[in-house]
């Protein structure tokens, strides 16, 4: 059974636990998804009011990229899961001979490699939920603005999450020109999205 | 059903839809619980390991805690969705006759001043999450200390999610020293875990 079809009791239950995943990056990728969810029921409560008719485009157009994104986030609930799998599953390969050293060493890169970039993937979709909220604060319906900031506080909460993910896997990749390029484009996310966060959570805060 | 025995799936497509619950305030105890529900998860991968035997004592009771705090905060996602309606039940009485209208006021504000009791609650149980990261960051496992960076961010957006809501409803309390009293509280649970949200992610990030 996937996680996003359990229940929330039971994957809280499984996060508590001491098993090794779901862990922080699946909870990333639904704090995500949650942010994109809140998206949606701002636009969802907007579109088709008469107060709201000269925006109503614009919400429907924000509506579609915000559940897109909710898709996208969903599916990396799993991802996270099967990209630790891979690093396990290389650290557990057989370190007898030279030949199975070097085997087992070239499979953890690439699953690290690998993780690293769905880690990153994870964060940008996360920023990209951060970057829906402005609009969404600002044009929504104001009886449900409060929703909006707690869009952004999920999404934002998600991609400082997935960020410490990028931050372990990358840290033990040896190619350190694949490692420094993912570092650098993580730091221009957080460093953007950080930024809108802040400026959309004062004007949710402003308008209640 | 209540929230809690929903699948992940079903939580994010309501929370998406027009229904105006779940919202925001149910998001944000969700995200507190996954708060304290990482906590658990580390202090589960720290208990048992010979490398950690000195701190048992500290995890065991680090996990209490954190079990406690989730399962107050799991109850919490069904009692935001209660306190709305109370709110709402109370817009939707009769308004014919000044009797009407008189016990219509008071049914309403008697639901704000609940709905802001039970955001306030919310906010306290997150930052009480929140204040149990800085120890399991500092003592627990260092192969899932990522977690507990997850899990300070995961429970300060809950927090600060919370505190929106607290907002909306003690802004609509006629009983403006009630009100007061709730955001005083209020603002000194964000000032104090505001900074430990902080202080507890750059511990983690420089433990990567």
């Amino acid at each position: 059974m996937t996680i996003k079809d359990s229940t929330i009791q039971k994957f809280l239950d499984d996060l508590a636990s001491s098993a090794p995943t779901p862990g922080g990056g699946s909870a990333a990728a639904i704090m995500g998804a949650t942010g994109a969810a809140l998206v949606a029921m701002v636009c969802n409560l907007t579109i088709g009011k008469k107060n709201y008719v000269a925006v109503e485009s614009d919400m429907r157009r924000i509506l579609g990229e915000a559940e897109a994104l909710r898709r996208k986030l969903t599916g990396m609930i799993e991802a996270d899961v099967d990209a630790f799998a891979k690093v396990m599953a290389g650290y557990g390969m057989p370190k007898d001979s030279d030949a199975q050293k070097t085997a087992r060493t070239d499979a953890i890169q690439a699953a690290l490699k690998n993780a690293a970039t769905v880690c990153l993937a994870c964060a940008q979709t996360c920023a990209d939920v951060v970057a829906l909220t402005r609009e969404t604060a600002e044009k929504g319906n104001l009886n449900v603005v409060s929703d909006a900031g707690v869009a952004v506080l999920a999404a934002h909460a998600g991609l400082k999450s997935a960020a410490l993910n990028v931050y372990i896997n990358a840290n033990s990749v040896k190619d350190k020109a694949f490692a420094d390029a993912k570092l650098a484009e993580l730091e221009t996310i957080l460093k953007k999205s950080g930024a809108e966060s802040d400026q959309v959570y004062q004007l949710v805060k402003g308008k209640l």
